[in-house]
């Protein structure tokens, strides 16, 4: 799959911050173990233990990269239990990291073939030195060296790194409910710039939003809006946000995670 | 240009901070279309929407790379509105990004002949799923791209990205005043370190500076200065800026950017 | 030492942020100097001229590293002052920056034969333009590429970058003392977790840790303990540790760097 001397990309997620070397860590294990990755950092700024952060960012980044590539993604407020460890590829894209949920709003994004298998620490590389409270360093990197190194010569052997699984853990996700011709959904995420990104998608509907008190037309670029105004629109991950352009929407309407949001079809003439 | 199997390398700078997944869209897409690329991050974490702040970044930091790098760089408070996008080729080293001045301050610095396209989007490759909010994802990467795949074969052909312009988007820059043999200048930027960077120069004269009605006496380095004092020098990129050796120069003398700051050649001795 | 076409890798870490460009433009002068260069950011956040915590960052992710990876460290106070530049080969591994103590941690870690030169700057690449307040840029940048380059064809001869020197500065560390059977510690780093990093290990005993006025249980891993309760583990680094499962040690028992730390083995029963 790799020709020309392309090495595999490895990207790496955290919650870990750079300053203790926590991820310095994981990077030197996935350079001794893996010598030909290519490591991309993502994020190691994601919210402490905050895996929905961790599972939008993987949403909005993993769908760009080539088949081919590795994810590794450690958020892990449970290191340390029975929390097991994942190994999944999605249509081509591999993952590695807790079974916790993070990697699980890229199915119904990436499409085709799902495989997944329980890490088994036993079949893993062994460090010379490892602890009982740093699996991203100790398991989860190591295992991501595995598939780098089967993906520079072309197959990667899941089964060698753990058992088949048919399912794993889930977050959880409300879809919008109908109210006649309206929608009821909520805020699911609030982004850097404040924008407040929605459950709702433009197949719902081309109305209005309704959202902290105020009615919000749709647009299509936050430049649509004067500076300072509100304007709902069509995000880059496809749902419908709200901006404020040059502004934060989150702050001036008082949005946050789970607040109310209703696409306003009835009478929008739309 | 490359040879001996060096791929070329694109820096990323932008406003995206790390955490929403955006920076590392842009990364996929960078992997994807030119795979051989080479990515190294300038920062994330530039003040959001603060194009000034995005220019003096690169101003610090893209004349130390080699001529044949390409600078992806995205602060655009004006995405989806009529702004236009840039390549610019400046002296070997190439431009991507919107036409907002974040550009503006490399020319002077960098020398050499200057080359510029207004980005045309349909003569750059079309993402999968692609959004009206998020051109450094859907416009930019894959334009830079571009020049990477060329770059890497030997030869960047402007004209396939766009029409040829003359000129594009300055940021205002001040110029210091003559008062006799004096100078009255103002602070430009206020770093990390809390320095305090001015747009004069050692060209102005040798005197000690006025600033937050403190006389700041001159020296080479920030250790000439006893711990606590202030100091005024010349900075890394040739300004003359006032710094508090291991304190913070804007908080101790009240300084912020457009602060006055005077060059005082009358009567020093100098 | 590097076939394959695997070229050397160097890492980065800094207390410069990355928004001023400053690290970007250390990145350019490796880039230039050393093209064929694999940077890796350690981290860039460092608390600003804390050279404890670089080092604290370096002993948890330098040992991960192979052999042949040359670590560029740089947080320096004394910029600029009569404090000396440092190239230590410490059991195959390369440390580039200032004589400050940030490498101090490495040796007793890594082991193997230690090989210190004080660097000469008229022994390094001169840049176009350079600066008396940027070493990092300036010299030890291009020393660090100096290194890779030779590791490239082979052999260091870090002869060749300064005159030898027998011991270098280091930081001072503070072992526990002895209390009949018991420890009396202290908090030596307090990570983003807010876990509390200790001077003690294993090796002083199996008992309680007291601290904060509270009496914290040992256990193996954050998860055995309920999510809110305290524990005291050994770290990833080797050296105990009290933490809060899913919280804030540091924040809920009143711990700082310096706090006491009682390890109980009298009457512990272990």
């Amino acid at each position: 799959m790799w020709g020309g001397g392309d090495a595999p990309i490895v990207t790496l997620t955290t919650d870990f911050g750079t300053a203790d070397g926590y991820a310095g860590a994981m990077k030197g294990v996935l350079s001794a173990l893996a010598p030909r990755a290519r490591i991309l950092d993502l994020s190691h700024e994601l919210p402490a233990h905050d895996v929905t952060a961790g599972a939008w960012l993987l949403l909005r980044a993993v769908p760009f990269f080539p088949p081919g590539t590795v994810h590794l993604a450690v958020v892990d407020p449970g290191v340390g239990s029975r929390r097991r460890g994942l190994v999944l590829e999605i249509g081509g894209h591999y993952c590695v990291g807790p079974d916790n949920g993070i990697f699980s709003l890229l199915p119904a994004r990436l499409g085709g073939p799902l495989r997944a298998v329980v890490l088994d620490r036993a079949r893993i590389p062994a460090l010379p030195s490892t602890s009982a409270v740093f699996e991203g360093r100790d398991v989860f990197a190591p295992a991501a060296a595995v598939v780098v190194n089967d993906l520079a010569v072309g197959e990667v052997d899941l089964a060698r790194l753990g058992e088949p699984i048919e399912d794993f853990t889930r977050l959880p996700w409300t879809e919008p409910r109908p109210r006649g011709e309206d929608w009821l959904g909520e805020v699911v995420r609030v982004d850097r710039f404040g924008n407040a990104i929605t459950n709702l998608t433009p197949a719902h509907g081309a109305g209005p939003l309704a959202a902290g008190g105020r009615r919000v037309s749709r647009g299509r670029a936050y430049a649509d809006a004067p500076p300072g105004a509100a304007i709902a629109l069509e995000g880059s991950a496809g749902f419908l946000e709200i901006a404020v352009n040059q502004g934060s929407a989150a702050r001036e309407l008082g949005l946050e995670v789970g607040s109310p949001v209703e696409l306003l079809n009835e009478g929008s003439g739309s």
